[in-house]
């Protein structure tokens, strides 16, 4: 297999214009998405229909000729294969039956794993088998503080109040739960190599509510342990960490022993970033998803603006976080155009 | 009057432990304040009515010994004031009739402020009166941009995408609503200084949602010029600038011509700030306020590691944002205990 742009970037090489993918580039800002995702009710069972996933992770790469698709999936998909409830509301996000009691990780197995999430790993299959060779296909996981995060406040919290009084007040517990995320982390991101993802990310996505003590406990050291142990199954594959909001401990993450890229959300000024952090690690980010549905000159600029910036160093142009549902498709293409047109400045 | 710890740590002096206040320290979470909340139906109502904002706002400093009262209000009182309408629902947040149009800014005036806020003022005026004179008196605003976030989206919002979308695509028309809203807040920030304010703190609660280049232009600049129009007025009052979530780019904000301090969030540790913040500029925070709900030896322990980073520094114990509503009330007394008995380590 001819390895593209993408997957060359992150060995260490070096384009004219740097690679693109977007976070939630499948999704409902898509007509055909939605075409698709009519067709089942529940969403998690969306997720585990290998046809639908491999048809939604595919349209955006064919519309866009993006260098990257991302299994069309969900971060609790780990949790709802370890034995928590877990489903969706429309309109509400994702809810789960809380773990309350540390009782209740005893009744969470990651024995249950293969068999669960075997429809995701046929979609990568499939994926892999039409994508074109050159477009890389991206397996994903949420970090464990993310996915303890739900597990424990049931749903998307304001204040992460309850999952961080448990970890605060009970450290060795919470401590067990990250572990057993760890490791079920591992599983699904080797099962999903083995199925032919060439790349991973791993989303900590609440990891920005942690202070810098509990970030470096909870959010980084987990990180770094899942690369560790996905590299011992499979040494080659690239991972990306994407530690959302966590502003200047971004540095911690500059860890180029566990992970390939690291992804920056708005708030990181590509300024800074360049200077920062890529010297050490490639960059990938970090366009405000508001200003792709915003679109038109303000889009271009700012576009070119974070190109400027990080174009010249390693780096994967993508989003701050994932494109908003309002989104209007022919500003992704636009973006798609300003990225593959730049011309790198000489100042 | 002798200025107490608070404002001669903002002059530069240095004392064996460092003065503290938090933010939202008049609040629900005592039961006090519940109770003079209770007599009143409309929170705005409350906000313009002098004994009763005076009264909370003396409540957390007699109960802890506080080294600083901040005046009880809401940062929407300029809104407000301004012309537009503002309402608070119960369990819902701040509900304001949103701008869409820049036509509507010729509705608002700022001439409304004094007569409109004048509670505010007498509010200042007569706690002032009270407080002892070594406890300083906090007086504040919100920054234009997290103001224009509230009058554009008409209150709380997920994405920011209306105010951001406006700001990216009619940057001219959003600038003259920003501009305006300088001229409201110096305006307002100078009549609480008359009152009696001693000091005032200027909150952009939602500075972190702006790619860097519009964090420059929408928040640090009518930061700083808000900064020059009231020391044109009032030459020697301390500001304390809040923009919260902006990460690295708080390096922006140590503008010390502009800003007496600079109050961070907890997601930025404080081993960073000491090392490329304090050299420059006073620093207040920044205590996860859920580490403050949870108490216990792990409150002591992290208020103690904030201490041994910081307090060898220019510094102000604070919060990384507001008290929240199920802290116990005892915790805050364990914290101000903690703080005042530190005993800095010679490592």
């Amino acid at each position: 297999m001819t390895a593209g742009k993408f997957l060359q970037t992150l060995a260490g090489m070096r384009f004219a214009t740097p690679p693109i993918w977007l976070m939630r580039q499948a999704g409902r800002y898509l007509p055909e998405y939605r075409a698709v995702r009519a067709t089942t009710r529940s969403f998690l069972e969306f997720c585990y229909t290998p046809e639908k996933a491999v048809e939604v992770t595919l349209q955006p790469v064919r519309r866009y000729m993006l260098d990257a698709g991302i299994i069309f999936s969900d971060i609790l998909v780990v949790p709802d294969a370890l034995g928590q409830k877990v489903w969706f509301e429309e309109g509400e996000g994702p809810k789960l039956e809380a773990l309350t009691d540390p009782v209740q990780f005893g009744q969470l197995s990651r024995a249950r794993l293969p068999d669960h999430l075997a429809p995701v790993y046929a979609a990568i299959r499939e994926t892999r088998r039409v994508l074109p060779p050159e477009v890389a296909l991206l397996g994903f996981a949420g970090a464990p503080f993310t996915l303890a995060c739900y597990m424990i406040e049931g749903g998307s919290s304001r204040d992460f109040a309850r999952v961080k009084g448990w970890a605060y007040r009970h450290p060795d517990s919470f401590g067990l739960l990250i572990d057993l995320l760890v490791e079920a982390i591992v599983d699904h991101l080797a099962y999903q190599v083995e199925a032919g993802a060439d790349a991973v990310q791993l989303f900590d996505s609440w990891a920005g509510v942690l202070p810098e003590e509990q970030l470096f406990g909870w959010s980084l050291e987990p990180m770094v342990r899942i690369a560790h142990g996905l590299r011992a199954r499979h040494p080659k594959v690239p991972i990306i960490a994407f530690p959302r909001g966590v502003g200047p401990a971004a540095l911690m993450y500059r860890r180029t022993d566990a992970f390939s890229a690291l992804s920056i959300d708005t708030a990181i000024g590509a300024h800074w970033a360049a200077r920062e952090l890529q010297p050490s690690i490639c960059i990938q980010g970090n366009l405000d998803p508001i200003m792709l549905a915003t679109g038109g000159p303000a889009l271009k600029r700012e576009a070119t603006r974070i190109l400027d910036k990080l174009g010249h160093g390693s780096f994967i142009f993508n989003l701050g976080h994932g494109v908003v549902p309002q989104t209007p498709p022919e500003h992704v293409a636009e973006l798609v155009e300003t990225v593959r047109t730049w011309t790198p400045s000489t100042s």
